[in-house]
């Protein structure tokens, strides 16, 4: 049927629709593919939904399965189109694009596990790559690396953070004890947490009196404790939005510290 | 009756009146304008409360019609007086005029709507510039521009914290399961959203221990990223903040943006 | 009696321990009004503990009347020894000292005012000049400063989340109306103030669908919002940190941009 | 038995093994270290669960005084291999050391004390030294630095907002009154400190319109001091940050701390 070169130009035309949005193919399959998992994680919600699954449970699994089988034959085209089939499956959006259909699959083994579907979102961080919303993924990367040079100071603060945790639920159940909700210590550090992180959901508080005055002390040291990631990210934000300089230096006066868009020496205004 | 000159002088004293605050005549009626509005706000609110309605909801209701047939007669004057009355009916300002007399029509077909009135507070938002508080608008235009340029930063931050929400109460669902509250996807994924933002109501919260471990990560892990706005607004206003430009302008090629010790242009050389 | 010198040098005295605290006198003074101010706080707290007040409510009513009087004599003699009385009696805290003393007596008239007295620990404030706590003094100094820098900003900040808090809440009690809690409008306000800060109390939440949604809504709007102040007064406190640059310009080669603590042009070597 | 020489080599050994993480043997015993602290925590969070209590009692209290004898040991190991014996006992290692094993003994005396044992886990932050986490400790430091750089401010802030909590606890005490909860003034305080750093349990919260009013005004305040520490902290990090000092040293004087663009020393005016 097919010759070796039709199908090799097949393929590459596949592969343009399929992982680049460059034509206008390419692009309306990838915005139709957005419409697609949006609706299928829709489906999914609405499966949970006690009431609608009792009236609709049919159609709704009949779309999951729909929907699932598309995903699986557009997985296995993306495994033949690319070229390195191995790098792809390990990357990223490879094992995303891998833990969006086996759910499915492994509900017919264990009920319950489609609900896991709605990893399929996060196939949807691909609008940004998709739509070349260039802006947004340089945005995007500053954060990223923003978050990432504060990696250490935030897991030597998140260490320091849990040590206290572990100690001031612990004191707060043997200050409250089982019988004003403190029932065990992983409830009390549960209840630390909630309080330090000023989430206060109320279904444990304190009772006693000295119970709600050592609280009171933890809360005012959450004030200074929440100031300290805020002041880390910022601080890297501040810093990375803060080197426009360029590293040229003036071939004539050895000035430094130029804009990098400048063409002459500000000090002695040489060529740069 | 009136000669179309006259008519004309009046229609232009009218504007001056109505549209600027520089005149005693306008000042007063900006003044007065301000608090009718807020007299009119009162007077839905009042409305609300249910004693307060049963006791005095005959008057309140006459009131309300006396309040809008004189913002629409505002309404019509503004258009009539205006130079280009399309252009103010499109503008901000002219849609928030409109959407502050409709509800009470609207209130004859839909009983209720008479509570969107509270839109016309909208409308004080004037009093910046009705009385002339020009600084505050400097400062709120600091703030606007600050908010403006982190827009793109904020976008990719909603579009990753809403994923996150997804899969973060999707997760809990399938932890805690209806007979603890969470009743559904949508309703574990609300859940998460008042966790993750701190709010933390206490309507829904973990029972099991395993939800509680869960909850408490998810807690932590806010942590870090209630820092990300604020680091990025900060940033902004630091940035903004932080402008130790030269006003200077290269006399020979006219580039802007010198350091304040430059000496040479930095675009062509030339002595500043 | 006493002469007229004689009379005058004891006032002088008097104001030196009352006013001043440099003489090891005047220390013993404050130290010893400190605590007797924390003292009675302590005895009004104590009285509003019901049982506390049960046993003992004869002994804080004679406290409380014998810390009264004995601050009524230090008023008087304030006012006596004081170069100008008026000018101290209008100072902050000389109205702070005359509120610290009238709640018992209108408590005759009003009983419950007392409790009032604990403004008294507003003359604690003074504990950071009595002890000459300097440093303390520059760093209070810097903080009001940031705050009264960013004052404006702060103003138009206010104004616009008290509007969004109105036009949110109207929304919401037509969304979630009388028969979830949203019982009026100024109430659905409340709520919405709970929401926006993050508070959180969970006295009344959202039990629709809509609601639900409308209130993830305002919440992920609030993660912005919440931004801002903290990113007005940080960037206020590095722009006030940041100004350790003297205004010498050097008188050789009028660089600027000195350190302080500077001698010699770091340009041209010229002694500034 | 053992000759005084040989003795010593073995103490010197030992010194080696449990101090220093250099060694191959050092490495291991601080690795098994950690992994038995961690264990024996996890014990005594066990034992305060009373369902596991029930269960496994007998086993728990044994492994407890297993662990507790062997960190008696090596409590007393490391006094005798230490140098200054004195100096380790009263370093925060050597108390926290000390404290790890007291509960347990204690426990005889007063049921309940074991659970202090949780203090065990500060011995794990030696997991960053240990590990030789070097770029974990300069970040560490850099947070400890910004932390105690900002120690005399934050307390100035401390010090106002608790003055606050009391003086608008006492209000609202007087506002709502025993009956809607708020049944003393400590009690009132406990409340105000809980809206105020945003926790929001709802344990206690408004039910009069006056009391829900001034509730709203405290957040909305809430708002700006909330804003306050992580200006500080945050504004001292950013500083930390920028340190844009050359590492010049005068040739002449041995000043310090140019300019990065420093030709002549600042402080003599030689040439750099």
């Amino acid at each position: 049927m097919f010759g070796n070169a039709r199908l090799h130009a097949f393929r590459r035309r596949l592969h343009e629709v399929i992982f680049e949005a460059d034509t206008p193919a390419g692009k309306t399959f990838d915005v139709a593919l957005i419409i697609t998992i949006l609706a299928s994680v829709g489906a999914v919600m609405l499966e949970s939904i006690a009431s609608f699954r009792a009236a609709h449970g049919a159609a709704l699994r009949f779309a999951e399965w729909g929907f699932t089988l598309l995903f699986t034959l557009e997985y296995l085209l993306r495994l033949w189109t690319v070229g390195r089939p191995l790098r792809y499956a390990t990357s990223f959006f490879g094992i995303v694009d891998l833990l969006a259909i086996l759910p499915t699959y492994l509900s017919i083994l264990l009920p319950g596990a489609q609900y896991f579907l709605v990893i399929r979102l996060l196939r949807v961080l691909r609008v940004f790559r998709v739509l070349k919303l260039a802006q947004y993924l340089i945005e995007a990367d500053e954060l990223r690396r923003a978050l990432r040079a504060s990696r250490r100071k935030i897991i030597v603060f998140l260490v320091a953070v849990l040590t206290l945790n572990v100690i001031l639920g612990s004191l707060m159940y043997l200050v409250e004890g089982a019988e004003n909700g403190f029932t065990s210590i992983p409830r009390s550090i549960y209840w630390s947490i909630v309080t330090l992180t000023t989430v206060g959901y109320g279904d444990i508080s304190p009772r006693t009196n000295l119970g709600q005055a050592l609280a009171s002390f933890i809360m005012i040291i959450g004030y200074a404790i929440i100031a300290v990631p805020t002041g880390i990210v910022t601080a890297e934000m501040t810093w990375t939005r803060r080197r426009p300089v360029s590293t040229q230096v003036c071939p004539q006066c050895a000035a430094e510290g130029h804009d990098p868009d400048a063409v002459f020496c500000k000090r002695c205004g040489a060529r740069l």
